[in-house]
């Protein structure tokens, strides 16, 4: 083997994953709540013409559904905009099992679809809701859920905090309830606070098991919308596709109540680069709509936030920095120009020799001095430890470009 | 059933997880690399006080161990100063695999183990550090490796991108060789790209069939560091300790290179609230540990960051606050003060008459008028309409209490 040959030294070596029995990746859907639940959350206020932004971006992403509130004038307001620009994002409502919410969709001749809040947790159908029994909080359910479909709407059959209701005394019953007065029915799990696992087998809080059972029932399809509470949020919304649902429900950014829910991002990405015969989402605008929403909508995107954060493509570190001038694949998750990000190479207090010589190169070149330096180089070592001392003297943010150039200006004296 | 008779209507109710095999879950420690790795992270810069802060958190959470440089004074500042109170959390150290920064280590009479940076994939190994062969950087992996040993220290070998290397045909039987040397070797499994998934069954990414083949291979202690730069870190790693991991390295907040790692805050909300019989570590200063962070190292937390997120354990959505003031339960995926947090309601644009109600009646309260209103008095009504219209004419910060008062004087007349 010479210092060129090895197992995975590109993108391109490193082998897809597959979806098991032979499925096709591309009925894996991905569907947006950025829109409902992202706009739920505390401390943000995301108004109509935020909204219509939002949507825009998710049509040049490709996402092929989002939902909508059509309680108040500024919702209906955004739902017409989006329903006039729709082309390849098809707009739903989201609605309480109640006639008059129904109603509220019907007015909307372009709405075909509408989600239909039915909690299954006893705690929420005694206490939050109030109903005196399961057997009641069924009958309003499906009574609202006739009535939607009678009215020719595809319902969407949310089942709020599933992993922590009775599984297999009450909804699974219930479930066949609903697909014997619509065959077609949506059925989402919603893992409201994230009890939910990833890899384990026990009712209430197994992803996979309840997956397989809704399978079983007969569902069409299945739908996830999973919390982030305990950090679960996107890997269980993965393995629900692993086990055979086909809907995948996230927010940018994971935006929503409390901890949000699963994030688009994450799940894009992981969709697109990691699982074979998957090409249907287009990337590239990811970093421009994180920064759309950290101006616009008042949420502050940390350094260190997978996908779309600032760090993910930034190297500072010695060993890390090193790497990277030598192969980006060394210390990259996947090249920045997927997600219309760039690299940056970052001085600052954990900074080897390494990123201090190719920043003064750089600095020379742009100062018209064509100059390979060696790392023992006495200027670059001298910069170093100026920059060292600097940090070991309480210094507590990065040496900025311009900073750099003064001390390249001082060492090489252009 | 009566309305208040249900399946899981308290958290006391819920069934906790049991770890597989009979295993006592107490055996899972977690080790921290906050002050190492996430000293790493560009754009903060985490001081030698700041380090020994941390270190303070860690021992008062009782976090078994921690890991640090030793390369300038400021390092070995922060380790002296770390031993001198080194109860709970042990103080290890972190080197290349070279024996001059090996006796960096030796230097400290109070450090018995170090990890050893020993990388495993190809990229890593010829390009990286541009080894001619496997061969050669396996001998001098094992050369520091028995250099260590023969000095008195316990070696952790830290294989770095692992999830990107040739498993079989060089991981494992360069494991055999390590074992050979030192059994009781701590192996730990870097996943440095995130690459690993905590469902699959496929070397090079299946975390579950990397950590089964280490125990197989007969290492006693099996660690993993998980990044998260596809969202997997805190996933991969709890489904790593369900196949036989025993330690799990996390960062406070995730912090790190890139998306950072496994967030320890996740981890053990996870063991301490969900695994039977797991009782270990102090939740209660979570949430002053992430005010600290927040205010000296310059790390800024989203309102959505799970466990220590500020929006956590606030509701504003009127759903969402309606069904917290009937039971904190049917929203909260924990109650908040298990890691020192409070709730909070407030009034926003996405907020409901109920929680206006709530926040009328506590603030007649704070003015010593004890009244029970309901959600349709007119006067409830009047101050939900003035604040919906705030927001639709295009208010984008939250209703401050302050704002509330004043409302409520205007309609209460106090």
């Amino acid at each position: 083997m010479s210092s060129e040959e090895g197992l995975f030294m590109r993108y391109e070596d490193l082998p897809k994953i597959k979806l098991p029995d032979g499925r096709d990746p591309n009925e894996i859907c991905v569907s947006d709540s950025t829109i409902r639940e992202g706009a739920q959350m505390p401390g943000i206020v995301m108004l109509p013409e935020h909204k219509v932004k939002i949507y825009e971006f998710l049509q040049r992403i490709g996402i092929e559904k989002t939902e909508t509130f059509l309680f108040d004038e500024g919702d209906r307001a955004a739902a017409r905009e989006m329903l006039d620009m729709q082309s390849v994002t098809e707009v739903t409502a989201w609605a309480r099992a109640r006639k008059e919410d129904i109603d509220l969709v019907l007015k909307f001749d372009g709405i075909k679809e509408t989600g239909i809040l039915m909690s299954v947790s006893d705690a929420h159908i005694l206490q939050k809701i109030g109903f005196k029994s399961r057997e009641e909080a069924k009958e309003k359910y499906l009574e609202a859920l006739e009535y939607a479909v009678a009215h020719g709407l595809r319902p969407r059959c949310h089942l709020e905090d599933i992993t922590r209701a009775d599984i297999e005394g009450f909804v699974l019953p219930f479930v066949a309830e609903i697909l014997e007065r619509a065959p077609d029915a949506i059925i989402r799990i919603c893992d409201t606070l994230n009890f939910g696992i990833p890899f384990l087998d026990d009712f209430p809080y197994s992803i996979p098991r309840i997956v397989q059972a809704m399978k079983r029932l007969g569902v069409k399809d299945i739908e996830t919308h999973i919390h982030d509470d305990f950090g679960f949020g996107t890997s269980a919304s993965i393995a629900a596709l692993w086990h055979g649902a086909n809907w995948v429900n996230t927010t940018f950014l994971g935006m929503g109540e409390r901890a949000g829910v699963a994030e688009m991002e994450k799940v894009l990405v992981f969709l697109e680069l990691r699982v074979a015969g998957f090409h249907k989402y287009n990337l590239e605008c990811l970093t421009e709509f994180a920064e759309f929403i950290e101006k616009n909508v008042g949420l502050h995107i940390p350094l260190n936030k997978a996908v779309v954060g600032k760090n993910v493509f930034a190297h500072e570190s010695g060993i890390h920095t090193a790497g990277i001038l030598k192969n980006p694949f060394v210390y990259e998750p996947f090249p920045p120009d997927v997600v219309g990000a760039s690299r940056k190479l970052i001085v600052g207090a954990t900074s080897g020799r390494e990123v201090v010589r190719h920043k003064i190169e750089e600095i020379l070149r742009s100062e018209g001095i064509e100059l390979k330096l060696r790392k023992d180089d006495t200027r670059v070592e001298a910069i170093f430890k100026d920059i060292k001392m600097q940090y070991e003297r309480g210094r507590t943010s990065c040496i900025t470009d311009e900073e750099m150039r003064e001390y390249v200006k001082k060492y090489f004296d252009f």
